[in-house]
């Protein structure tokens, strides 16, 4: 074996956020690491969407995401409001309230300051929606051809009561499960700006920061995990609850709420629409007795018309997914090892 | 003139950090952005090291870093260390104590695993160090050819009491300058790593988590302002105070610590040492009756122990920054307009 042969070396798959990614941040990430709870919060041990510090009778959850979407503009949206929703959806996601996001943007060389512009446009956009300050930033820039036009990276920080936090691993048996919005709508958007697809029906992404759903959800209470369905789509987000709450989800595929014109897009280009990534749409866990109240709560916000109770929860086959279709077969669902397209957000 | 040559493009001036990286932060992120504030804390507004949120009777202070240093690897530490470091040192800034850590990683198709295996280990031996807890992160793959080996971004999370948290404009007539480190050794180490210069005598970036530099000096109390002289140097970080604090600072040549090493390097290079970059290093603006005794705090620590009083604070000529030379003259130094080197932090 020559010398370049045994290197091994960083695939796209390795940053698509399933299994691989996961494997990599449990290999690299994770070893040899003797620090790893600040405050008793939540660790980046726990791999949730956020980790998070416990100060006093309150715990200030913490998250980061790079953006790298290419095209940067996109029907529906941007790098800057995908940039704001992405990270104020991933301090939703554990229950806490978006407070303060603060962003590093990397620009190339010879980017237009009227893009620029735009984009910071759209960010300013959306954390005036949520509504969340920009509290602090960093800029630089790198000599043309060392990245691609632009890359934005944004912290968000969310607070919540002590002991409050929502996370992955606490869907228990008999809940059910509401996705709250048309799934695929930004992988189509994506997909179609960067290969100049058309298709029947207008498909734009569905970024948007979705505090408003969680906050409805959460209002009335009985919310036992939440996970947004980015890189791994609707299966990727599931599989991750039952891995993590040692449970299997069993979902209803007449339930799950989604567009004729993403279905047929999907079956045009030969892809799973429970793999393609949402940005304003949660999987959210929820008490048996509960869901009822809760559907109607989310359904009066503004995010969350489309929202529909999908499934349940159930004690065997632990980890695993289930597909119940609608000519009444089951079929366990495969984990995606991520998210085929690299630059998808 | 043709459309080419009227649009407005991003120079790599716009990211070096001076006069023109604050000019497009005035224009672009600040106008028209409507949430300034979260919980009363520091906003983006201020323009200094980190913003904050206010907590009942605590500070969160935040604050957020890309990192893009080119080479990655460079005598005295790496993008790692930098990256952990950096963003320390920018919430210890506002006198806060840093608690946690998120970073997203942006790596190049094919980059080599055991490369980031590396940049991991000293992210996490910096953080060790701190102590600092790394509770969450990102991790995303670009396209061959579409970034440039490895982007880093880090933000960071300190708690300070209500209230006490240190800016850039608490500056006062009669104060004195501290700075506690040697200075320019990161610039220098960057370069000749870049260039593959060969200089007299060793010389390796200062990088360093400064922590217990900072707390010692708190520890004593009378400090009013602090600034690591990063992008711009000693000359940026002064300017930056005395303009936010509408004063001028007086410094003397012959008492700002600096080694012959990196004197003679930037006779060759033709670079003014004040101007040069330092990664572990702070200028901190105390008391004058305090002084003497927060000098003696700073230098039993493990990062201080060059530290200096180099100068005091006046209020007239205000925003400006005078050099006293070793043969007696006064000269008013010139604010740069950045750092001249991309990619060098």
């Amino acid at each position: 074996m020559s010398e370049e042969n045994s290197i091994r070396r960083i695939t796209l798959t390795h940053g698509a956020g399933g299994a691989l990614t996961s494997n990599l941040i449990k290999s690299i990430f994770l070893k040899g690491f003797s620090i790893r709870r600040a405050l008793d919060g939540v660790s980046l041990d726990d791999l949730d969407d956020s980790g998070s510090i416990k100060l006093m009778d309150r715990e200030v959850v913490v998250s980061i995401d790079s953006h790298t979407v290419d095209p940067i503009f996109f029907p529906g949206g941007d790098i800057g409001s995908l940039s704001i929703a992405g990270t104020v959806n991933d301090v939703a996601m554990l229950g806490a309230k978006p407070i303060a996001i603060v962003d590093a943007i990397v620009v190339e060389e010879g980017f237009p300051i009227e893009t620029l512009e735009r984009i910071v446009d759209s960010m300013n956009k959306v954390a005036k929606e949520v509504p969340i300050a920009i509290i602090s930033g960093d800029f630089k820039v790198m000599p043309k051809g060392k990245v691609d036009k632009v890359i934005i990276t944004t912290a968000g920080i969310g607070i919540v009561d002590e002991n409050k936090v929502v996370l992955d691993k606490g869907a228990k048996k008999g809940d059910k499960i509401i996705v709250t919005n048309n799934i695929g709508e930004h992988g189509i958007a994506i997909l179609s700006a960067r290969e100049g697809l058309k298709f029947e029906g207008d498909i734009s992404s569905d970024v948007a920061p979705i505090w408003d759903v969680v906050e409805s959800a959460m209002n009335v209470g009985g919310v036992h995990a939440m996970k947004d369905p980015t890189r791994g789509g609707l299966i990727g987000a599931l599989g991750e609850i039952a891995e993590k709450s040692k449970v299997s989800i069993w979902i209803d595929e007449e339930e799950i709420p989604i567009r004729d014109t993403v279905i047929n897009a999907c079956e045009m280009l030969g892809i799973d629409p429970l793999e393609l990534i949402c940005e304003g749409c949660a999987v959210i866990v929820v008490e048996s007795e509960k869901a009822e109240d809760i559907l109607k709560s989310i359904k009066k916000t503004k995010h969350g018309k489309n929202a529909r109770i999908v499934g349940e929860v159930k004690d065997r086959d632990r980890g695993k997914v289930f597909l119940r279709t609608s000519i009444g077969s089951v079929r366990p669902l495969e984990i995606p090892i991520g998210e085929p397209l690299p630059r998808i957000c």
